[in-house]
């Protein structure tokens, strides 16, 4: 059987999700037959890999080779310029957090190429930003997606997007978005048996590498925030930024001077009592404590930070770092449609990738 | 701005889903820019509304008109004549659960009208008119979504599949299928708190409209046969039927000659014992009861029944008449991927086929 089409894929970064998708990438390159696959651009923080003739690169070898012999990474206006002269319609799959590039999104997308990404930034930054990139998507008759930007590989995006498209009225938003607050939270405030103090929950949650390098990427709630933003854009909010609504920030404010993560961590301690305090506050309504996100359509209020919930809730019920989002519609009625699953990991956010890609290609004609 | 394409939208049946639908694709046609709708046909049981020279029909009174001035039903294969006559692409929405209609798909396929159903039987009954139906949409160049098939509008089939296209290995599947069964056994075997007898669950749930007019048809399970069917045939098992498996029938062996759904009911109290037996040694284990269905692909085992579940499972905590199915994959690890909500209802299965028609459309150049 002969290819219909040839798409080519250009792929920046290589680090926990770009790897895995590089895996994935060479697996559905054998594995479907839509389109023949090309990958024409591979570029890390170290350099790029490209042939100037389009010629494909091979992509099980493309991070190894680019090592090897990579050129120096052109700017990104000579990345547009090198994509938009392809023979054939392209797909960038960002797989960095770059802000920069982000930025550039809506030159790429007027110029036809179209975006792939878990990069919440793009999504996630000024509302003006988030207006720039979908009108340059309809101009440049290109796709954006990016499901991986909100829970992982879980199929979020889609849904709510589905449910605006199809005509259902969302009501409330309410989840655990973090991965990592999920951990935390699951460990320092279970449904039952004994639990440590918070700044060793911290503590051990960096060691198992449930954190970023600097925990306190996640403690200030930033994460959370952006997620909030992305999805109370689609479902109609115009919300200015991920700031412009309040957001509890787990960085006590006598340790905000602190220079170094390590000098913080040695010190977060100072904010057990606190912490024990909001803990058995809700321990005595039969409670338990966790760091939700939420959306509340008719007022337009979105908040994230720590809230009690009963033991029989399902937010309460979570395990490990799971992560857990609940749609309230009008269609939906009383109990929410609620998706439930790792909401970080290198292969499920790949994933999410990945399926953006498949979803892309079936609409290349 | 003006619409970029047209697309022919012929309806079949105007029930509980089908009359929802219609006005979802009212709505749709209004609220969306990516093609313009033209409903061309529209057939209940009672007949048919079409032109001849395929000029649009007003979607929000087409029923009215249809009961008003209809004409005589069509044969299947006059439709398929009509419909492959259009001058534009086609979209067959069948919202029947007829088998006659689902056993004609491969024919309305390879004339390349594309198609999009709750309608189960297409994909339950026999292997091969599953390879049919996938096989003439290949060569018709047309496309077969059923979304709501399983779990109403709750993104299932399109979660399975991608999991399945972007090379995650699918290693068991497990949930409550059924509204009906949930409400059921949510009601019987509670959490806590007091429960009525089985026959009493029974009876009650039918006077609230929780089950089919003659119960039996939710009792016998095979409404679950035919999603586990289907969900294993997606993951890849090529499963002959939904009599192919172990199911439960709940219609107990004394009562099955029954010959009026009154008389059923009437004796159904004789099953109460049981009933309570089965209900009593979960309580003894700390459990519930609950109707589930799951397929463990390393063994390929598919089976369906009551089974005893921890009150911490999520299958456990379940409400209403909620549906809920677990993804366990390689990627996903030891917590599975769970998806949540109501599994049943006019207006949320409509939502999962207005779902597929925005696909449909989003892939129709």
């Amino acid at each position: 059987m002969t290819h219909p089409k040839q798409i080519h894929i250009a792929v920046i970064g290589a680090g926990g999700v770009g790897s895995c998708f590089l895996s994935q990438l060479a697996w559905l390159a054998k594995n479907q037959q839509s389109a023949r696959l090309s990958l024409c651009y591979l570029a890390t923080i170290d350099g790029a890999l490209y042939n100037r003739d389009y010629a494909d690169i091979d992509i099980e070898t493309a991070l190894p080779t680019l090592e090897a012999k990579g050129s120096a990474l052109p700017s990104i206006s000579d990345t547009i310029e090198y994509l938009a002269g392809a023979p054939h319609k392209v797909v960038l799959v960002d797989n960095t957090s770059s802000g920069a590039i982000a930025e550039a999104y809506p030159e790429f997308l007027k110029r036809g190429i179209s975006i792939i990404t878990p990069n919440k930034k793009a999504f996630s930054e000024s509302f003006k930003l988030w207006r720039d990139i979908f009108r340059a998507a309809e101009l440049g008759s290109s796709m954006v997606y990016h499901e991986s930007s909100v829970g992982a590989g879980m199929p979020i995006i889609s849904t709510l997007k589905e449910l605006v498209q199809t005509g259902d009225e969302v009501t409330r938003i309410e989840g655990v978005f973090s991965g990592t607050m999920s951990f935390l939270f699951n460990q320092f405030s279970p449904k039952s048996g004994q639990a440590g103090k918070w700044s060793e929950t911290v503590k051990k949650a960096k060691e198992l590498g449930y954190t970023e390098p600097d925990p306190r990427d996640d403690l200030n709630g930033l994460d959370v925030a952006r997620k909030l933003t992305i999805m109370g854009r689609l479902a109609g909010l115009p919300i200015e930024s991920p700031t412009s609504f309040p957001v509890q920030n787990l960085i006590p404010g006598e340790l905000q001077s602190c220079d170094t993560s390590e000098e913080f961590m040695s010190r977060l301690h100072e904010f057990d009592d606190h912490m024990e305090g909001q803990k058995l506050l809700a321990e005595r309504s039969g409670k338990v404590l966790r760091y939700v996100g939420s959306i509340e359509m008719s007022t337009g209020n979105v908040k994230v930070g720590m809230e009690m919930f009963d033991h029989m809730h399902p937010i309460a019920t979570l395990k490990g770092s799971d992560n857990i989002i609940s749609f309230y519609t009008k269609r939906y009625g009383e109990l929410p449609l609620t998706i439930r699953g790792a909401g970080a990991g290198g292969d499920v956010t790949a994933m999410g990738v990945t399926a953006d890609l498949l979803k892309v290609l079936s609409q290349m004609g």
